[in-house]
């Protein structure tokens, strides 16, 4: 099948372009490189050093025996998105490229515009392109399972069967995202849903868990790695806390660790991917997976981390800051995750192997951590709403530009006008 | 009360000021006057003429007595909002600067784009400038009603208790909007309700209904008028039936004519906008008001018209066109509108008495809808999705420019990159 993944560069991307080569989809990707310069402006890098595109080009020729064809550019460029359809006309589109740090997008006020204004756009971008040039491809669009908030009720896969005084209906489920980040993915669900009803597109909006890991069956080699973040903005709270094990720090679950969220290998996360594209969905659906495989709460995770660092060698204690984000810390947590399993979605990895499997990995780059060191502790509140100073090396944020980032000069006079008298 | 309007210049904005003034609160607003150039954009004025505000102030000054500051400048821009706000540190803001035509919204990709990024990006910065400047400020937040869509159960004020699975909580009530216009209400109603929560604000959103009327009590000279767009990009239905009456064309409810919608007479929309600035929210508190009077179909709605016409010596037939919106022509529609009428809110206007003096205003000006006789049908369809090529004197979207509005250039190049062999 002839696949585009928008955002291919990143820690998805680049596995799921591997994945779909290796089982004999034809892909081809874009990406503008963003995350690359934003993980520098947080003063972080990847632990697992990941080469340029053309490398990665290369690596895959030689390594796979494949081909994979890359645009450098960006969706908020309509011009761009129109012409990489035209040229590719793919049967399905895999949509990944957007901004996907929470605490990036909590930074201030124009990174919070930016994360929506970016996302949003590039969302509407493609849907239009769909629209015009391939108005029979799939779109798997990516989403998360943070747009459902903790709801105290089961969370269903995007719709649920309701009465409600005395009448019946099958509605989406309500979205209460927590950070600016997580709506601009309740906003890009609307937009996708509101498109594929009105053109009749075919449309899986994925509700992703947290994803862990630094390998699938197709990464072989170091020149494949993946982008492995683990400062507080990029990275996940698994991957932080791998990274203090390894620098001797404590491991620290925000505030109690009673919070509970959805969680999925890499490799799983592929195949989930995979079985969409595969599966797709009608003309005129608007269909929702849940795409996580177990649910954990942090203590959980914080707790296996410590235990797969002491089989290591590594002696590694556990200590509770303060919980920058505003959240519950004690919810209920069951979402439904139906969808998949019924296209044949079985998990492959355990969350025990998969960490055994990571410290491996990112042991050998320790050198690249120590050198990261103070960007593992949180410095982006939620609550106080702009966190500028207290951050490192941090300015405006980096490219694309958009309309209100980095700020604008004042206007000349403010003086309010009053008429003549 | 020291209050703040937003859009203070548009069709609600500037009813509202007048009637905050002689209840004797003290106004200030701002406008960057965009929609005055929109309209033109899409071929049409408005049929009563409306002064500019510099002649809108003295006209407030000579027959009011009163004094209204005005900030021209836009939501956009991060700087300007900040100023505004130290400078007049409201508590109150009555958000009204948005892009509000739905048929706007869905010309074309770039007016889809600019109207969602427009409204998320000016909601965005006021939360932001109200957390740090006026934290204890009560924002009026207008919505649309036109954010629920229209489901098969009863539509509560915002919230809802539900039951699923043998739990139970409150939740926001699923929203479904019919276009991107709307999804952007949709947008910033997340945003919201999510800054009020971390941030501890006040904040009231308003799901408005469809409100028509040319006069409020303070309106008592045309010096005072405000917009009546007849257009089918920027006036509503009601609106395009008085003006195909005068212009003796026959009046054209979309599709079948059973679709439903909530409706409020000016005059009784500001009294529900004051009444929400009078009882504020308070801190940390997000409600929702459901701002209609009453639930009429469209046919209703050009029955009553034709009847006001027929007893002014105005003869006019109705015709259904075919409906250019993808929207249910017949369903259930019930919400619940009880917040409002808890606060003192009483219904002063009758629809067939405020249309009588709409046409009663709108006859004296049947020259300037002669002129733009042709703007009156529809030309955009929600269905095909690009309407540039059938609309009258229509380019790219009007400024403020967004990212993608006009249509950026092509990337220089656009052949995939290959890895050296």
């Amino acid at each position: 099948m002839k696949v585009l993944i928008t955002g291919i560069d990143g820690y998805s991307g680049w596995p799921l372009a591997l994945h779909l080569l290796s089982r004999g989809h034809d892909v081809a990707g874009l990406d503008n490189l963003v995350t690359r310069k934003r993980v520098a402006e947080v003063g972080s890098w990847s632990a697992l050093p990941i080469q340029s595109f053309p490398k990665r080009q290369e690596a895959v020729r030689r390594l796979l025996g494949k081909e994979v064809r890359f645009y450098k550019g960006d969706l908020g460029k309509w011009e761009f998105v129109r012409e990489v359809l035209e040229k590719e006309r793919p049967e399905a589109i895999v949509h990944l490229a957007e901004q996907r740090s929470a605490p990036y997008s909590m930074i201030d006020v124009h990174h919070a515009v930016q994360t929506q204004v970016e996302n949003v756009t590039g969302t509407l971008h493609l849907l239009y392109a769909i629209r015009e040039i391939v108005p029979d491809c799939h779109l798997v669009k990516m989403g998360t399972m943070g747009e459902y908030g903790t709801p105290n009720v089961d969370i269903p896969e995007g719709f649920f069967d309701i009465e409600y005084r005395g009448r019946s209906d099958r509605l989406p489920f309500p979205r209460q995202a927590g950070s600016w980040y997580h709506w601009s993915k309740v906003f890009d669900s609307g937009d996708v849903m509101f498109a594929t009803k009105i053109w009749n597109l075919r449309s899986t909006d994925v509700m992703q868990g947290v994803i862990y890991g630094t390998r699938t069956p197709e990464i072989t080699d170091p020149a494949l790695f993946t982008r492995f973040d683990f400062d507080e903005t990029w990275g996940t709270a698994l991957n932080r806390f791998v990274a203090e094990a390894v620098l001797g720090l404590p491991i620290t679950p925000y505030g109690q660790g009673h919070q509970i969220r959805g969680f999925i290998a890499l490799e799983d996360s592929m195949q989930s991917l995979r079985l969409a594209v595969e599966h797709p969905a009608q003309p005129g659906e608007y269909r929702v997976f849940n795409q996580f495989d177990a649910a954990y709460s942090v203590n959980h995770l914080a707790e296996v981390t410590q235990k797969v660092a002491e089989a290591q060698g590594i002696h590694a204690t556990i200590e509770h800051p303060p919980d920058p984000r505003v959240e519950a810390e004690q919810h209920h947590y069951n979402p439904i995750h139906d969808h998949l399993p019924a296209l044949g979605y079985r998990r492959t990895r355990e969350l025990e192997e998969a960490l055994q499997e990571i410290f491996r990995d990112v042991r050998k780059y320790k050198r690249r951590l120590e050198a990261k060191r103070h960007v593992v502790m949180p410095a982006v509140s939620w609550r106080t709403g702009d966190n500028r100073p207290q951050l490192h090396a941090r300015s405006a944020p980096t490219a694309p530009p958009t309309p209100e980032a980095p700020a604008v000069p004042a206007a000349p006079s403010l003086d309010p006008t009053r008429s003549p008298a």
